[in-house]
């Protein structure tokens, strides 16, 4: 049983769960190694609290299965059969007990055909529990974000030469989603953003045809999926020579990330890195500015559990990773942000990101 | 009150319900022209049986829901809010009733929640009701279906230039994707797929680092997003000349799209269209490589209502816009598949692609 199974079935077992039924394909591919997209198909991992593990999959996907999914049993479904029976089935004595489900994931479609084939039993929730394991990242998934990380950096790397005055944040955006498939990654894992001028003070804008024009900042915050895990990366630059003013934000948003880094130690409640970089932003007169969190967990998804929000008195644990990306925007002007992906040490933080903050003059 | 949420006021009076919930984004842009990911948060239109409608939107979006709904009422709500607590109040006197809400999307946790607030409603499902109303689409939808078929069109013309053996299907689908976005096209509606030679033989391949290679066979399946439609076309084609069995296949295949066309007609059962293009590759010796259904509705959606396959005997209907793709694979030579789109018409049927089928040499 691999680790993460391990910490699965402890869980059943301290809340006299008799077993969890697993949909989500993510989490199937956590707790398995087994990953798929089995669209409306039924995909599902039974884990039981005496440790035992079976997987029900689409019968296109058994030869896969079989491959990769670290579990003691493999059931499949043609498209004929009625797979719910199946997976009531594979149940066996459990089929009648308190078992545990992802409300955040399952239809109510799919859970009034559970409900059908499991009469007996109860249904609980186990989104929360899945998400504080997710939160805690093995040496396995640090490894795997750190390419995801490489990839991006190399993308952003390869694009900064074709940043010229007049090409569009449309079309850098379309050569960054190319070069990313180029260089071995799975694709982005969010919508790339390219934000030129006055678009930048625009948290959440989306590329479109304004020109990139010197003495303006230009914005990317992007990320791909290298085996199933994301990276997340913001910079922002200077198109030619900028105004004092954009220069003094600059330098704002960057002691910011700094001093919000500073304060990822195991044990420390999440508010306190938030607030270290509220406080400078606000000391620099651009508090209003900074208009959302510090930052958010990434791994399997792109906003994950925890949130870097300054009300959340939780504690950082060692092996989570999150996301240091404190921002200013002003309408009418541009925006800065600057975004890190940090692992949470024993000792402190390590700063997966590694491409350079100082204020960068570049497309001319 | 436009004509769509006339005909699911219809069915709500017809079946006694008292007012819908519609969560599903593509639902809500779908009925009520406002388009929007409102990701975790809470975007709900309500359509009750005397025909009202009310939207309820995340604060970010009233400005846009404002410039782009055509309701009666737009209600937001903050992150601080509790949204569905807004809801239960904005449903009124109809909040004790019997309402519908999408079974297929809303999660447990949603429905949890609805209930929470609803305790003396019944909440029964409107599915199939939307699904069927998708399926029959008006002009301005098959507009918007043109408008992708065109775009994706072009980039299949821009790209067969850069086939040359040596080339990869992952930068021929790179390049694809990156093609989409330059000619306007929202993305792509499905993961394009570029295979060669052997690959060509796996209905659900993956394009990955074979090259292209002269006397071996190319198939694009592919589509893009405009407006929210999609268009989805596959079309395989000859790197230099191929063996006399692969121009019998490619033949077989091309005659059973033709046939497959030919039987489409409102009134008519939709196995027929199936089974034509079916008989025709059984007589033609490939039968069992004839391994999946003729085709499926496009639409909001890639995979839509209604399923063109050999036992269904449900009707055609005019308005209906299907894909029409027969193939035969053969493990270890190459596989063919020819994908149209068409709208069926009141005199029969409008093939909506228009990218020439008969056997073509490229690359060399």
């Amino acid at each position: 049983m691999n680790e993460r199974l391990r910490q699965l079935t402890t869980h059943l077992t301290n809340q006299s769960l008799h077993a969890a039924i697993i949909t989500n394909p993510k989490h199937v591919y956590y707790l398995s190694g087994f990953r798929s997209d089995p669209h409306e198909r039924l995909l599902a991992l039974i884990v039981t609290a005496d440790g035992g593990s079976k997987l029900l999959v689409p019968q296109l996907d058994r030869a896969g299965a079989e491959a990769s999914a670290s579990v003691d049993v493999i059931e499949s479904h043609r498209d004929t059969d009625d797979a719910y029976a199946i997976l009531a089935g594979m149940l066996g004595k459990d089929s009648g007990g308190q078992l545990a489900i992802e409300k955040e994931r399952v239809t109510v479609s799919q859970y009034e055909r559970m409900r059908s084939v499991l009469p007996q039993s109860s249904l609980l929730g186990i989104d929360d529990a899945l998400l504080a394991m997710r939160a805690v990242k093995t040496a396995d998934e640090v490894a795997r974000i750190k390419r995801a990380v490489q990839l991006i950096e190399q993308v952003l790397r390869d694009t900064l030469p074709l940043v010229k005055p007049g090409v569009t944040e449309l079309e850098l955006a379309a050569d960054i989603d190319f070069r990313m498939r180029k260089v071995g990654a799975e694709g982005p894992s969010f919508d790339t953003t390219v934000l030129a001028g006055a678009n930048s003070a625009l948290p959440h804008g989306t590329p479109g045809n304004r020109k990139i024009a010197e003495g303006e900042l230009l914005l990317f915050d992007m990320g791909v999926y290298a085996d199933g895990y994301v990276s997340d990366i913001t910079r922002t630059f200077a198109v030619g020579d900028v105004s004092d003013e954009l220069k003094r934000i600059y330098a704002s948003v960057l002691k910011a990330n700094e001093l919000g880094i500073q304060a990822l130690k195991p044990g420390v409640p999440m508010m306190e890195a938030d607030l270290a970089a509220r406080r400078h932003i606000e000391a620099s007169g651009y508090g209003d500015r900074f208009t959302h969190r510090l930052g958010h967990g990434i791994g399997l998804d792109i906003h994950e559990y925890p949130s870097l929000h300054g009300a959340n008195a939780e504690l950082l644990r060692e092996g989570m990773v999150v996301t240091v990306e404190p921002g200013i925007y002003v309408p009418g002007l541009g925006g800065v942000r600057i975004e890190d992906d940090v692992l949470l040490t024993s000792g402190g933080s390590e700063t997966l990101t590694t491409f350079p903050k100082l204020l960068t003059i570049i497309g001319v």
